[in-house]
């Protein structure tokens, strides 16, 4: 038997994430690859008792197994005005908003609704894996921007949106996957003015802002958005869980009407006992105090890892030093090729991910990514030392 | 503000369904619309217990609230087997398997595995509209093929695939949505012997097969097919929830490998918790009785249903009479359009589904789609007497 194929997933034969993770089984690796949430601060009590309350009424229990609307369950949306204010986002209406089955399916939804064969999206070079996979699979055409400490570089920017007339920009301007960068404000209003003046898209990724554990917030890039240019994307994965796969997109009412046309074809709504269950979630107020509870050991992990790689990584080694958010950036001013290294690392039981998968045009061979959410402070001491002895190794032959 | 759609979705504007459900909400109106199972077979004590049991393990708890694997939740795949072998379809392994959020997934994810921009899919005339919004999304040709009272035309059939070399058919051979019409076994053999032939996938979109309310059940066309052309994909949200959207796919391992590929980018798994609630609603024995508790009701349905439509409707109205599933299909005899006739129905407060969106042409302007599966006996009688006056009125009044 063979197959043909669409183009779009002809090539495509499974993330390099995914691979990875096959590797990771067993208990003695410590792995930096993974993008988890620490599955300590997972609210399991809190949402055994909201389950038992509202699968225990009735009527309620009947809404949540029959078929539901694809825009979200009722009374869902409404609560979710005053996270958006809390990014500066003012006076989203209902039809300003859907419901996902998680962030990445407003990813996903965004490609489907823009994007024709061949069309250019713009990302900050690195950004988030699975999106490169998406616009792939749409048989979109990927071109990296530059980016330098504070997030993305306005003029290289510019330059990429007259030479390429791009349907889609994409950024997580809030603690990035995989950089940890955040945006100041002044760069976010010029990335809004930007759309505006040469009519692109701008998908807005926030999984992360709510991790901050150090620093001051900074509004969202949909907050300085006058022309309904940016669809704002949020999830509860990381907030709550995300085994719930639940999240929203916030954008004009045209935009989301279209998405929610999307939707429909794809999964017609998500899980009303996971959007319940937030919701009620939201109502208890267990969200704030969750995130707070989460934070000291969020800063915790993030610290040691600090800590590790200042006592065991080669000099040659530079990374960002994130305020909250699930990942830290590395960098060798040595040659130094993370791809080939990785067996090695494994063979020492330390995992992390190589860079070159967050690039528009794979490369970044010289990069890693770190991640410190989902690891104890001793596993961390123990995974970053096992990866310095490995990279020093390597430098020390040459590369 | 103006936004530049994608082709695929630049000129859907809301399905059909979807504009007449906002009609109904006035509980006067006696809906044969939709195609909701019945809310008195939701099985809400059930879930109810099994949720509360599941969320009580600290351990599993941990695992539905954490990220999960895309293929599925440890342990329901290999649940799935015995269900399979009911439909004749043995042996199936789990790297044959792939759990979906609802079985309208699983069509998403075979269009976006097989089609390129301009391919032909072929449908059995007329078949399910959220299939055909589907293909149209995927920027997919959709050519009809014929069928008798018994299912698809072979002859048709292969006339089609000599015709338009299609990557794809789709098919509802147990119960069709809209007909309810039940294919026989040697239809089902010589459609996987033509596929293999022609080398052309087949969907078996099987939500149905489960609510046989009289006569035999009829093995798969999957259990027909030696050359790994058919997947195979079945819902629980007919004998379970659809509110939990939890569903599955059956194909060879290479096909579901690539599905799977696609979901990543899509949801990257289904909600874990529902998940875990219908692998233990299956481990518990829940799942046959409860279809048993089912079916008597929808037997009563599917009968007044047929009983009133004697009684009421003119004699130029043709009408299957299904064997199980949600629908019965109705074809007038005389120069009766049920697209406008609809309006005055509503006015009548009853609704149906006119059958021009089940069409790939849209043609079909004669006829109807009645649901019967989640009104009472007594509403059902009042809903087909009025729509009886509606259309007697108007054939007497020349259509």
């Amino acid at each position: 038997m063979s197959y043909t194929f669409s183009r779009a997933l002809a090539g495509m034969t499974g993330t390099a994430t995914r691979d990875i993770f096959k590797l990771l089984s067993r208990p003695e690796i410590v792995s930096f690859a993974g993008g988890l949430p620490a599955s300590d601060c997972l609210p399991v009590a809190q949402v055994g008792e909201i389950t038992a309350e509202i699968l225990a009424d009735q009527k309620e229990a009947l809404r949540i197994l029959q078929y539901g609307a694809t825009e979200g369950y009722p009374g869902f949306r409404e609560l979710l005005g005053p996270l958006l204010e809390e990014v500066g986002i003012r006076g989203a209406g209902l039809d300003q908003l859907l419901v996902v089955s998680g962030g990445g399916q407003g990813l996903d939804l965004m490609c489907k609704a823009f994007l024709d064969d061949g069309d250019t999206v713009l990302v900050e070079d690195p950004t988030f894996l699975g999106f490169l996979e998406t616009v792939r699979a749409y048989n979109g055409k990927l071109a990296g921007v530059r980016a330098d400490g504070s997030g993305i570089d306005l003029d290289d920017l510019e330059a990429k949106v007259r030479r390429h007339r791009p349907k889609l920009l994409y950024a997580i301007p809030d603690f990035s996957n995989p950089t940890g960068k955040t945006w100041p404000e002044d760069r976010r209003k010029a990335v809004a003015e930007l759309a505006a003046k040469y009519g692109f898209m701008v998908i807005e990724d926030d999984p992360y802002s709510r991790l901050r554990f150090a620093g001051t917030p900074v509004r969202s890039m949909k907050s300085f958005d006058t022309d309904g240019r940016v669809v704002y994307i949020s999830s509860f994965s990381k907030t709550v869980s995300p085994g719930l796969r639940c999240a929203f997109a916030a954008g004009s009412g045209e935009v989301i009407r279209k998405l929610a046309i999307g939707k429909q074809g794809a999964d017609l709504h998500t899980s009303s006992l996971s959007q319940a269950i937030v919701k009620r979630y939201l109502e208890k107020n267990y969200f704030y105090p969750g995130i707070e509870k989460s934070l000291p050991i969020y800063r915790q992990r993030k610290t040691a890892m600090i800590e590790a790689i200042k006592r065991h990584m080669p000099a040659e080694f530079r990374y960002t030093n994130p305020d909250g958010g699930l990942f830290i950036w590395g960098e060798f001013d040595a040659p130094v090729n993370t791809v080939e290294i990785f067996k090695e690392a494994i063979e020492k039981n330390a995992a992390y991910i190589n860079g070159t998968v967050f690039f528009a045009d794979c490369s970044g061979s010289n990069t890693l990514r770190l991640n410190y959410s989902n690891e104890s402070p001793e596993r961390i001491e123990a995974g970053i030392k096992a990866l310095g002895e490995v990279f020093k190794g390597r430098i020390a032959r040459g590369g």
